[in-house]
């Protein structure tokens, strides 16, 4: 499969899940149409896809693959939500659509951001999906990305560096933190979700991770100042106008590119071992790269 | 042990692995600190002495009963920051003392309520705290009440609600999901930390702790018609001001007092079987229709 027809297959597959789960046992109303709404906005399912191309490194994904999938994509979608938010980031415009609080409320939001952190343990701690030992292990995965070790204190790092000078370090201590947990969750998840155990195959895969979780950022910010509004869904400058540092202003545009094609490399080299089945890792890395919006 | 002493127990007992588990791994910063500030701002501790008491009914508590009462009190001291938050009630003031966004900022806020509720989730799947099974039992516990199947829905239904008419029966809808569910857990989940598997028993706890939840709703609407704002720790009326519906409102406050009463005589009903060992389940009760603030 290439990457064209590898995203199609993972896009389908966690929304499928993701939509049979939501349905089951909860009557529509608000709640769960401001969840549906954040999480079938046209995302391009970034991590899902990780999830399922580095399960299927080992074996066929399976029922924990989807579930992991759906819980690392339903974490990413409440971040969204609450990053958006007035006392956040204030925006109101994301992939080119009302942001949930404007669609909705700011109550509204706030809620359906909650609803959906706790639906990715749902989702995990859902009855016989597997072995007990591995459900619990993709659990402790997903918390120590998203919380007080994760993500939460990489948007505190953020919000409270606006106006600052920031280091290269701290950037990326941001970075690292705010998206990179995620996504090495997300990877970290698809090997668990079938069973990988091999410490040395779990690291390369985290190195893989790290590096294009931090190409991924890097290019956000090259995008930012080089793609127009129309392309990117969002208000264009919108980072560099809150003040907020980015890769070009510390590295300048040329070495902002050097960077994010060193650490393209180096993310190709974790995964190149793994031969003919790690094409769409090695080809989603290219796209990280090599995308414009 | 009467009520006293066993607040005391339990009060210590769930501080105590609060403190510890928060400090690991994590450096002091302003997340942490407005974490610990709601976690640690004089609340009774009323469902981490429900899930004691419980364990207590079978065997001593153990560490998955710590973990269990902790995780409960994460999801409560989250649920309280987001309630608060000017977009929800908009409250400044909860048990006397500045509410999280007024003493950090709203951004901070949101932040640690949503890092409160992982860190329940991490509480609950640390490394060999107990069987994999009676830790994923605990996680399915506690996601139930916890998001849109239990208290974010009741958070929906309460807002939705506002400057409405509400019938008797929508009122209860309401209450058994914002917070009879997160109390219901926390009956359940002492029982599952120390084993428990016979229906019949969990039934009955199950029982008990809907009826003392209710209990609690109603007679938090009596106090706040009642006592007075130095004695409430938040401002009087604020729930009657904001055209909320309350009980006194529907039944007059004789008829609620009633209901509170039958309520109370309903709990004691389904644990007086279990004999002395269920002395802190029966004065909690009498506790939660005796209090006045």
């Amino acid at each position: 499969m290439n990457l064209e027809q590898f995203s199609q297959y993972a896009c389908e597959r966690v929304n499928r899940y993701l939509d049979q789960t939501l349905s089951a046992y909860t009557p529509a109303n608000t709640l769960q149409e401001a969840m549906r709404y954040s999480l079938f906005n046209g995302g391009k399912r970034v991590r899902p896809m990780l999830t399922y191309a580095v399960a299927h490194l080992f074996a066929e994904p399976n029922e924990l693959t989807d579930a992991s999938a759906a819980a690392v994509e339903s974490v990413h979608a409440y971040s969204l939500i609450h990053d958006d938010l007035p006392a956040m980031d204030d925006d109101a415009l994301r992939r080119g659509k009302p942001t949930c609080h404007i669609q909705y409320d700011e109550a509204t939001a706030i809620l359906a951001g909650d609803a959906l952190q706790t639906y990715a343990f749902e989702l995990l701690s859902q009855h016989h999906l597997g072995k007990a030992d591995d459900q619990l292990a993709l659990i402790q995965t997903l918390q120590q990305a998203s919380g007080r070790h994760g993500m939460v204190t990489g948007q505190m790092i953020d919000l409270s560096n606006v106006d600052k000078e920031m280091t290269l370090e701290d950037l990326e201590l941001m970075h690292r933190h705010k998206t990179g947990a995620i996504i090495r969750a997300a990877v970290r998840m698809g090997a668990q979700s079938v069973g990988v155990k091999n410490s040395e195959q779990l690291n390369a895969l985290d190195l893989y991770a790290s590096a294009i979780g931090l190409a991924f950022q890097v290019q956000d910010d090259i995008i930012d100042i080089t793609s127009d509004t129309e392309t990117l869904g969002k208000t264009q400058f919108s980072d560099a106008d809150a003040n907020k540092p980015t890769y070009p202003k510390l590295l300048g545009l040329e070495g902002a590119k050097a960077l994010a094609k060193r650490l393209h490399n180096d993310a190709i080299a974790q995964v190149m071992p793994f031969g003919p089945k790690a094409t769409p890792l090695v080809e989603l890395a290219n796209y990280i790269i090599a995308r414009n919006h």
